[in-house]
């Protein structure tokens, strides 16, 4: 195939636009490949739509590979089943939602479990039927608060989303592994820098939830590696190292002290040092209590719960929130302090809590035989040398405590830093919620239901884009991966002969013959001009047909290295086509 | 590539949908192809999606062909250009109105003018940039009153909608022809048997407007063909053939009469022929006077209109609205008499009409010497011989009266009978409609602007894979043309021996090695259950590996035909190659 740029419908542009952030979104737009059309609505121009159709050949390939099957669905969905789970008022204003001539309720999907799980069940019905794999590539529309960076976040958006259903655990984890997989052979295909991190603390089982993410200064998901492994993780799943646990053999006793002007762990601290107690306190050994209250989806009831963390850690709410999900976590007001007067506020001990019957969790550092100073429940006092195991007992462990790089890595080599990447694929267990919610059973072989286990799994397809642009661009533009590049060959016409446009119309076809496709500049602009829009443009190798024909040579660049190669003109079709398909 | 039926997510109905009410509709669903998923939204399930796939690819590859480009707009579209155009409030309730999380109104793209239109403004410039035409496939959506059909008339379908940008008339009319071409050749590789009709009475010029509708009972556009020639067109554009004038020339003085009691056009008739004026009186010798109000888009003051046909024929409203576009017209209330005591009602004639300012439009058949009966504007009186170009001057013509079978045909070869089609394409010189509501402009050679004039051209996607299997089907089951197939072969074992499976997976896995796609049916229910799904999924060859295989010979079938054929087995994969490639 051959593309003219004579006649293609492109114009590149000299300026960055000036709501382009990040240098995808700044090129993509440069170099004509998108435009936008509407807050996070972008339109793909013949480039742009080369591309996004390129990776979406090799999700699809990568897909049927693992025997997952494509179906598509409407983007238009009545509301029902979305009431029958409760993302209809769930998904809250991020839900793009729409009335019919009728009044009817609809949405525009976010996503399509619902019809995945409704579709399986009224095809499905026996054990027999099962495993099954399904997937679509489709638009999908998400009302986000904050459309940003072109198509990296927008609210349009193409996604490959599938969905596996199971008989049992066993087969969700090993229709996972394909789809983890798949996953990985997607995105080594697309040229891609990620690392899969593991996106829950896996309270659900092992690799319930694992995250791929493209490095990248713009990614706008922040997570921790180790500086030793392989080690990756969302903030929220990394799993804090517990120590071993310690005789209470020969402690001292706990003791409570008349701690006056206390109201920091700071000003706590610089106190007991101050007290001639004999030793040196650091906020490490201090033990803060955080009062928080949460309620079960579907409940008004709120519950009190305390949580136990080090003193020289916050508590990230964030992680508090993914620790306790499904329940809401909301912060204690002033109210429940007034209705509850065994809390004193800034001095609230262990102690209090549970004789009041408030359950208290703490983080894994606090194990049997730690002592520490916390709240003596009394005010302007504070307890040193309260022993856990012996002094009180937690009601479990939680992961409140804030991540900090330099944080020993949980799979026990090196230290944690923090990264950022963009999200460009999620692999879940969803296990039985939707199954659940619509009763999809198949018939056992001795005739009773079972209820099908599920696993989701999602591509950003558009956002791909973006993504391989912002890790494959240079200064003066993209440099695409060739898995994915609008064209095989950037062919320049370099002069103004006859026979120069006359060799390149020559190779031109040639190399279309032999099933390279082209991006022939056939314009009668500058050299200077036609140079710039292909480093822009960023076709992976860039071929000048120029003064040099006439002695018999043609240039060859490699538009990611520079490197300049001349090459015999008869050559250079056998050349290309070897680069190409070798 | 062989699809195995033992794992292929299909499952055949032996019952007709009960909201079934066209073939079509009935067997998508019965053989799997589609789901209803909502309203006027299907899901398309592993074989539908196949058979949209290759009718897209058919349709792409077309357009590629004229060198139109392919891009990509959103769905979801800002109000704003809309409004500029108008078709914001135009639409009324067929457009998909949305509010985002801010409040601002967008809608689900219906049709694509306003952003094609912006679009090539925004890149293009000089004159010459131009000509370009763009496409895209993509998914619309309008809230029709009456979804029905299945995917014959959805809420959510696929369309090919392309635009053309010319510089001048001359320019738009190839662009006009390069796609009129582009649609034969598409709708002829689809198998289809369709018609191209004329869809405006050429008013506006030649082949304005053309709708390729394929044949069907079931179609909702009803049309109007020729007997003895290949002229058809929309009801709304056939032009009336008009007689020669004839002469003035001692026709009979015009004469009123009193006429009492003959409120119909039939009591008329048999009052005057019991009159005793020495003829005999048909409706078609009256002139019945219809009087409506009109007014342009954006103005409030609605203009008395008088319309004048032969009594033998009703005023069709839609051919009268046609004709009129884009004034909008409404019939006349009893206001408008009272307010207008000239207006004898039951008794209108051109006189008073005229006489007072109302602009008065004629069928073409009334011409200068044609001698008629009509209201003498005073009640319970008629006038008879009044004759055209003496006794009255109509203001021109209008396509107003209904068109009958049996009528001539406007090309002067047989007369017309009615049919009924599926609409699959329609081509429209929009002229400058949308570029002067967004000014888009070419720079000209002298430096002056030159304002564009578009094409616009559309193709039902998801629409055409009904209209095929309106035609392409049986008792039996759907049967396919080969260029949209599912698969090129159904592949069926027939037989529990070992041998026999071996034998089909032997065969597929050939087939598939020579590019040969394969639906296998490797499943262990009945050779009945997997024939009647054969013949169900339409599949054109159907090959069974049965006993026969012990004597070295497997059975090739044609779907459409029926014709059975035995194979050597050995020279079956040469066999069922030939065919599928040619």
């Amino acid at each position: 195939m051959i593309t003219r740029m004579s006649s293609l419908f492109l114009r590149t542009l000299r300026e960055d636009p000036a709501d382009a952030e990040v240098p995808s979104h700044r090129l993509l737009v440069r170099a004509g490949y998108v435009r936008r059309a509407a807050p996070g609505g972008y339109s793909w121009l013949p480039l742009g739509l080369r591309v996004l159709r390129n990776i979406e050949r090799v999700v699809r390939e990568e897909m049927d590979a693992i025997g997952a099957q494509e179906i598509q669905f409407p983007a238009l969905l009545p509301k029902e089943p979305y009431e029958v789970t409760g993302r209809w008022s769930e998904y809250g204003d991020t839900l793009f939602r729409i009335k019919d001539r009728k009044g009817a309720d609809y949405l525009l999907g976010p996503t399509h479990e619902e019809l995945f799980t409704l579709t399986v069940k009224g095809e499905y019905s026996s054990y027999k039927d099962y495993p099954v794999m399904l997937y679509q590539v489709q638009t999908k529309y998400r009302d986000e608060a904050r459309p940003r960076a072109g198509v990296l976040r927008g609210r349009e958006f193409v996604m490959k989303d599938s969905y596996s259903f199971d008989l049992d655990d066993e087969g969700l984890e090993a229709s996972y592994q394909k789809h983890r997989a798949a996953y990985v052979k997607i995105f080594d295909r697309l040229g891609l820098d990620y690392v899969i991190v593991a996106a829950t603390s896996g309270a659900m089982g092992g690799s319930a939830s694992e995250e791929f993410l493209a490095t990248a200064e713009s990614g706008e998901d922040t997570y921790v590696r180790s500086t030793d492994s392989g080690y990756a993780a969302n903030v929220e799943a990394v799993v804090t190292p517990a120590p071993p646990a310690r005789s209470l053999e020969g402690l001292p006793e706990a003791q409570v002290h008349h701690t006056p002007d206390t109201p920091t762990i700071e000003t706590l601290v610089d106190f007991l040092n101050g007290a001639g107690l004999g030793r040196e306190f650091t906020a490490a050994d201090t033990l803060k209590n955080v009062l928080v209250k949460t309620r079960m989806p579907g409940t008004k009831e709120w519950t009190l719960l305390g949580i136990g963390v080090p003193g020289d850690r916050e508590v990230d709410m964030k992680r508090l929130e993914a620790a306790l999900e499904p329940a809401e976590v909301a912060l204690v007001e002033e109210a429940d302090f007034t209705a509850n007067p065994f809390l004193v506020k800034g001095y609230i001990g262990p102690g209090a809590l549970q004789a009041n019957g408030v359950r208290y969790l703490v983080d894994p550092r606090i194990v049997t035989g730690t002592a520490w100073v916390t709240g003596a429940d009394k005010a302007d006092h504070h307890v040193v040398d309260l022993v856990c195991g012996r002094d009180f007992t937690p009601d479990g462990t939680v992961e409140a405590a804030e991540v900090r790089e330099g944080d020993a890595s949980p799979d026990g080599n090196g230290t944690l830093v923090a990264a950022r990447g963009i999200e460009i694929g999620h692999i879940f267990q969803l296990g039985r919620k939707y199954a659940d919610a619509f009763e999809l059973d198949a018939l056992g072989p001795d005739s009773k239901p079972v209820r099908i286990t599920m696993g989701s799994y999602g591509v950003g397809v558009s956002r791909l884009v973006a993504a391989i642009a912002e890790q494959h661009h240079d200064e003066l533009g993209l440099v695409w991966p060739r898995a994915v590049s609008p064209a095989d060959v950037h062919l320049v016409v370099a002069g103004k002969d006859d026979s120069v446009f006359e060799g390149g119309e020559r190779i031109a076809a040639e190399l279309s013959q032999r099933g390279v496709s082209v991006l022939f500049d056939d314009r009668t602009v500058s050299p200077g001009v036609k140079f710039a829009d292909a480093e822009l443009i960023g076709v992976p190798t860039i071929v000048v047909v120029g003064k040099g024909l006439a002695k018999g040579v043609v240039e060859v660049k490699d538009r990611a290295t520079g490197e300049r190669t001349e090459v015999d003109a008869d050559a250079v079709v056998d050349h290309l086509t070897g680069l190409v398909h070798g």
